[in-house]
């Protein structure tokens, strides 16, 4: 059996899996990457982790390569650079120190670039050539693909539409210091500074006045819409609305087929979703009405960060197995 | 020789032309678009005129066939739909109709899109694989190139970008009805508006209290900047400012090495320029910083949208003609 190792590096968690040609995950691992504040001793625990993942599999696997997704990640330079939700920070050179100690071809990614390839690969957009993959975590990230091909950009950092700026001068400020950055609104740290925003415009009870900022987590927001709790019923409506005229805009731009909402978020089910596909064909240009789908991601929900940065070898194997593709 | 027939369908003029592969323009006619509100007697001076150029040029030239650019338009589809600057409404099949006048192979593109191809095959972008071309005229265009190739979209609409809402929910309209929508702001008419806008925020005196909005002019605009007049210069800084948030939110989505800006607001030369240079590096992310190039279009200012449209058909014999290009 053949299989690709695949690293996430997320701004919480590390997740390292094997992957194989359909996009199964035959075993994973998970570390919480703020413990390692230290990049040479986060990159040897990546290391330890997937040497033992390696050992614990069929002694006949051929490891074909080591596929990496991290946020803020350039393709072409191979680096990390000033990704506002790592706790490393500047440029940093992951790809050449990660390859010093592990012998293995080796490629890195955004996340949501990433995750895009893996939704063409071994996902939702198996027969899509103009789609855009959002990731709904601590950040906002998005993948962007058309004409059948993924969109790296000049030299690697195409995609960054967490920082899209939607007021024009006047709002909440990202990690990055944009002013009325999209991602301040639409992520799951978003959703929270939004139900403190409510809890500032109105006087309504709820159960969000007795709950600290540092306490308060996704999973209470959804609780609390389906107890009907009114302030987290605004900040669902306030998130969706906000994320459907950024998806607009976005459909003005490269007019994808789809778009394909992965991550934290997306968790929340009916609370976003619904006003979330009402907004949206209400801001959708007429040209574009009823053309552009909202889906849910096509990969098994734990493992598609995984996945997705495995996709990145695996795509490289496709192409060279196949004779010349009409998708290139 | 060789010649290709170039149409641009503008909104307030149509140019036809006939253009060698170099991307010169050997001669060429203009009309009024408006002077023609019914579709089928447009088309039938389209056809009067492009058979007069042809037959006034040698006799052993081979004409290949005949592209158009318009706004609006759908290279997928062939269609013009709801273009909000023309004055036939609704849905176009203009490529069809336009077959039935004249038996060459025909090829339709958004305005913007043919100015990005005219651009790669001609102008200042011969050697970029990642740019966005930008048309500043009666509207905002933008033809956007990834990987080296024009991105079209799901059926033929990619590059909207007029109508992205700049604001969340509150500002002016466009002609679609957008509100808060870039092209509002951001093109001669915009230029307009926003003079308007100025005249009711300050009381200084200026050359404008005397000039009706039906009478205002981009020249004049420009003229009065020269002058030091306030109004027109803060006019100008207020559309740059908007301008250089929407190509910072822009590099954020695909990373283009350089935007070329080409249309009748570029012609007003430093005013405008200076201060979208200095908005854009304050307004780029860090990642971005100092790899974005702000470049004029390598085409020749009077002839550059025919030979946009000339385009479409040269790139096609460009592509038959060499063995297989690792551009696509």
């Amino acid at each position: 059996m053949e299989l690709v190792l695949g690293i996430d590096i997320g701004g919480t968690k590390t997740k390292i899996g094997l992957v194989d040609k359909s996009g199964k995950c035959h075993i994973k691992a998970v570390f919480r990457t703020r413990e390692f504040p230290n990049l040479e001793d986060y990159l040897d625990k990546v290391k330890g982790v997937s040497n033992e993942l390696i050992q614990s599999i069929d002694e006949k696997t051929t490891i074909l390569g080591c596929g990496i997704g991290a946020p803020n990640a350039s393709s072409k330079n191979g680096t990390i650079e000033n990704a506002s939700n790592l706790v490393w920070k500047g440029s940093v050179p992951i790809l050449e120190k990660l390859r010093e100690r592990m012998d293995m071809p080796m490629r890195i990614m955004n996340d949501a670039s990433a995750a895009a390839l893996g939704e063409m690969l071994f996902g939702g957009a198996q027969n899509l050539t103009d789609f855009i993959v959002i990731t709904l975590g601590t950040g906002f990230g998005a993948g962007i693909v058309a004409n059948g091909r993924l969109i790296d950009g000049y030299d690697g950092f195409a995609g960054e539409l967490g920082h899209v700026d939607m007021t024009i001068g006047d709002g909440r400020l990202t990690g990055l210091g944009i002013r009325g950055g999209l991602e301040a609104y639409v992520s799951a740290t978003g959703l929270k500074r939004t139900i403190m925003y409510m809890l500032s415009k109105y006087l309504v009870d709820s159960r969000f006045r007795n709950i600290a900022y540092n306490d308060l987590h996704g999973e209470d927001i959804t609780k609390a819409a389906e107890e009907g709790d009114i302030i987290a019923l605004k900040a669902f409506d306030y998130t969706a609305k906000i994320m459907a005229q950024a998806l607009a805009n976005f459909t003005a731009f490269t007019q994808p087929e789809a778009f394909i909402l992965m991550g934290g978020l997306t968790n929340s089910g009916k609370w976003i979703k619904e006003p979330l596909e009402s907004y949206f064909n209400e801001f959708l240009l007429d040209v574009y009405k009823g053309k552009v789908k909202l889906l849910e991601s096509g990969m098994h929900g734990k493992t598609a960060a995984i996945c997705g940065a495995a996709a990145l070898i695996w795509e490289i194997q496709e192409t060279q197995s196949k004779p010349k593709m009409d998708r290139i």
